[in-house]
């Protein structure tokens, strides 16, 4: 596509005042809506009360509001993005260079900040109406970690209580984590325990188990309905979250339309959407109003393929099954991916907004496995100087694939792909691997049967 | 002093075409020129070329020269410097509002690239003049382990052979940045080993050596000098890297030049003085020719405070004394601070050109207990969202201290000070303040007085 290609900076920043005042709503430009979420009771769509006993109010109205296309960001919040966006659009000059590639490409790199990802921008939002609402706090899962740093520094900014469950898994891959999380005053428990009835569950029936995101979800769910002035927060999957995270989309689309880029392919990794969903937000919206089109793609791993082998099903969002059911692409509740399985993108559904898109074709997916993933990761580390997440190295394979491709065709196609954060603490994978002792497995017909049999009987 | 208020963003990012293009020589404005360093055999200045059997040539011209007052960075290493400079000048709006203090404060934050601090700039120019000079590797010592993972990025970026000898403390308590310098393709070792002549001999006299900067410079200059196609190279102290590192100084004041801003204090941490010595040098040479005056204060800890408890004297700059003397204010090349002290900053020296600027009354020195560092380190992170390195946190200490002296003065003060890196590889410590463990020490005289017999008996 056209660009004009004068004086482009290796990194593209944003003045304050370009910065986004309103978040944007996709779903408002979809023509079929996703899926509303479900009371796991009656099966009826879950109401605003309903939803309000877990969630806070104004963003029970954010997760249900599927007509308003933008939708103001608060000035404290648009404060606190000040102190740490606009985050970089990148031209990965050095990479285009060693690649001999004909393709250019851009990344925007989230993790300048000390969260280590994108997950700020939704963890600030959420803590902010919590404190608004005059709760007490807060409580979460988190697996990578990413996550809940993000809330522990989101509540530590409005004095709020926070109380993460971490994937045992994670927990113990990453004690300092937990340090980072402690510094900033948060509370950490490796999930499952026995601090919650249905941790106490689970582990009675998986002794052994090294805990899921799901499962971790079922503890603080039933924590923070069981504590007076207390709400649960979640950083994925949700509605609110993609909105939230369009600031990176907005950001983006900004940057780009200053220097007259209109990208061709835009690749985000996908766990539970947030990124994702984020990043495509406003390049989606230009397509589902038929004014513009881009090839989007999802990548996520092979070891936990809920897009490109789940089904589109209504389904737990737990472990626990205490949570509304959603409908997604999934592999089914009680899925969790095999223990060799490195980094974070390991939970068992996908955003149901993503999920209606990509059913709709308006988007596709691919999944890659971890060797292949970390080889790309440490390419663009000492390329681009960036060390990745393991996560975000979902996206830097594709797009290298992509720039590759165009190495074969000569086409000078412009990539944008989402740099979700930085793998400072990620470095047992990264030893695994720099010691030639990391490995793939892909779920066989059997481990995904296994994981359906568990989707409940519904449409 | 004046300063214009009007919409100064929250961080001041530099255009592409405004960063510096020459580095700036601090050295040709002094008039007390740093003393030479000298020949440990013959007493005699070290010449270019006896330099030249340890230092890169380029290097060695660049360490003799105190007369040219620019000189001008090669274009390869300024398209490095702009994958991830210019750094941003950030406005501490939060912390100023916390604090309740009429100063204002602003940090120049040097840790977002993936070596966590500011140590890459010099790193960058060092691995460019060896490749250039044709060289197989580089050999390094590192600490807290900024340096070498800088040096790692660096050498990967030019493909270079990259060996570490990394202080043993350190490396026992910070694994996780061995494996991040192994992704970047460096082998690192614990120092002292038994790889070197002096690395047997040191831990024969003391079997029980958690190690010292003194001791892994000694191996690191061993294996460089004993190598065909190797040569040394230094993260701190010398000349050469105090003129890389002007161009933390020369953005700050761009950066403040633009928006009319004209601080009062100037604070920078201080170990071998990398970072201070870079941050000032344009302020300073303001200051040598009289042009304006500012205060400009080093801060070092407490169990190593080289400036406010060391002598001015001709020292060895490693335990193994290998090197060529320097001039510099020290507690003698025996002394290793004691095993509670958690940050680095704990070389028992000084640059030889702060040192001279310290001795001239040009700048003053401070040194802060490390409880009472964490502590400030702990409040930065919660209100401004970065979670400084310790090192780093020793300037917030004094700037926050700083900053409540006007509060009960009610000057309106201009405060800048050096935020180095990031504290992602420091959990072992964070951890230990965070459960309430860590301790402060402060070396008796006794301890002084048995570094200081080690000194060789020069002027």
């Amino acid at each position: 596509m056209s660009t004009n290609n004068t004086q482009i900076p290796y990194k593209i920043y944003l003045e304050e005042k370009e910065m986004p005042r309103q978040w944007y709503n996709v779903r408002a430009h979809m023509k079929n809506k996703p899926a509303p979420l479900l009371n796991p009771a009656t099966l009826q769509p879950m109401t605003a009360r309903e939803l309000g006993q877990v969630f806070c109010d104004e963003l029970v109205k954010q997760e249900l509001d599927d007509s308003n296309p933008y939708i103001d960001i608060p000035v404290e919040i648009v404060d606190f993005y000040k102190m740490y966006r606009p985050s970089p659009l990148v031209r990965a000059y050095c990479l285009e260079k060693k690649l001999q590639t004909p393709a250019k490409i851009y990344y925007k790199f989230e993790g300048n900040n000390t969260s280590g990802s994108h997950k700020l921008n939704s963890a600030i939002a959420q803590a902010y109406y919590a404190k608004k609402q005059g709760l007490k706090g807060v409580t979460t899962e988190t697996g990578a970690g990413q996550w809940g740093t993000a809330l522990s520094m989101a509540c530590s900014y409005f004095d709020l209580d926070c109380k993460v469950y971490m994937v045992k898994v994670s927990y113990e891959q990453k004690p300092f984590r937990r340090e980072v999380m402690r510094t900033y005053g948060a509370s950490v428990t490796p999930s499952p325990s026995e601090t919650t009835e249905v941790g106490r569950r689970i582990l009675a029936e998986h002794p052994g188990t090294t805990g899921s995101l799901g499962c971790a979800i079922s503890e603080a769910v039933e924590t923070a309905t069981s504590m007076e002035g207390y709400r649960y927060v979640l950083g994925s999957v949700l509605n609110q979250v993609l909105l939230h995270q369009s600031v990176i989309g907005l950001e983006t689309k900004t940057a780009l339309d200053k220097y007259g880029i209109v990208p061709d392919i835009i690749i985000g990794c996908a766990g539970g959407g947030s990124n994702l969903g984020g990043l495509i937000s406003p390049f989606m919206g230009e397509k589902l109003r038929g004014e513009r089109d881009y090839q989007i793609i999802a990548v996520e791993p092979a070891s936990c393929p809920s897009f490109t082998r789940g089904r589109y099903a209504y389904d737990y969002c737990d472990t626990g099954r205490v949570c509304p059911l959603s409908k997604m692409y999934t592999l089914g509740s009680g899925f969790i991916p095999s223990a060799n399985h490195a980094g974070g993108l390991r939970y068992h559904g996908m955003s149901s907004t993503l999920s209606q898109l990509y059913d709709d074709g308006l988007m596709e997916a691919r999944s890659v496995e971890q060797t292949a993933v970390f080889q790309a990761a440490e390419q663009f580390a000492r390329i681009e100087g960036i060390l990745p997440a393991p996560e975000s190295a979902h996206a830097i394979r594709v797009a290298i694939d992509e720039a590759m491709k165009c190495k074969e065709t000569g086409e000078t196609k412009t990539i944008v792909f989402g740099l979700t954060g930085t793998g400072y603490f990620d470095m047992v994978a990264y030893e695994k691997y720099n010691n030639g002792e990391m490995t793939d497995y892909i779920p066989t017909e059997a481990d995904l049967e296994a994981g359906f049999a568990g989707l409940p009987k519904i449409l």
